[in-house]
């Protein structure tokens, strides 16, 4: 699969399901991850398949359900938007009442806030053990050690 | 259906599809398209029944398809955020290359524009017309008198 620069650059590439590839991006601000369904030449939903729609709609749904649990968020955010980064990919965003941009979206409302490694090692394995449960056949694509 | 009244005093309810009320954004900077499950009570996607998950994608997705082809889209952008207005509802909006916000998102970028009285009827019969074309049983549920 050959990833945007732009998406490696800002993300971390944690595993797979079945279709998408999940990464999450650098930003301690929000828990926020990225589905990219495996497929190349994509930019918008509606670009892939009848059959990958709906494996894309079944890794979101259980990735939204799952991150708000997971983390309390009193509400999730999911977008596909691609206007600076073309290849097809959707946000998926847990939000806070007393997050740092509440209310407004999260793009461009902040810099980035760095994960110190300790805290991005954490946040990563408690992902991995998360999505494991999920039954959308979860593998890691990379050891911790690679990154 | 109850509304939330901000999303009546910022959109035109156009009509309904099997599941979706489809109302349109009043901002002429972008032709941006709302759509609303008729379920109360609901604020993110993953509330919604399986069956009702996939008519709103079924639905979703032809929205997308139809904006981007009848308005010559560079990218549409979807998202259901939520965070003003709890009741779920989903962005449809088309974007260009040239208009006022590319490449960020559309929302607090810059306030509404208006459209003028004839060019919103003219926007909302075009959009009639098409969503008819969709076989999405789409209905108008306010005549234009009645707005």
């Amino acid at each position: 699969m050959n990833f945007d620069p732009r998406l490696l650059k800002d993300c971390e590439v944690i595993g797979k399901f079945k279709l998408c590839y999940v990464l999450l991006m650098r930003d301690a601000n929000y828990p926020w991850c990225i589905l990219v369904p495996d497929r190349e030449g994509m930019t918008e939903v509606f670009d892939l398949s009848g059959d990958d729609q709906h494996q894309l709609n079944t890794e979101s749904y259980a990735l939204l359900e799952y991150l708000k649990k997971e983390f309390n968020a009193d509400k999730m955010n999911v977008a596909a938007l691609g206007n600076v980064v073309a290849q097809l990919h959707i946000h998926h965003i847990v939000r806070y009442k007393t997050d740092i941009a509440w209310p407004a979206p999260v793009w461009g409302a902040f810099p980035a806030k760095a994960y110190s490694q300790v805290e991005l090692d954490q946040r990563i394995n408690r992902l991995v053990k998360g999505f494991s449960t999920l039954n959308l056949d979860f593998h890691v694509t990379q050891e911790p050690s690679d990154r």
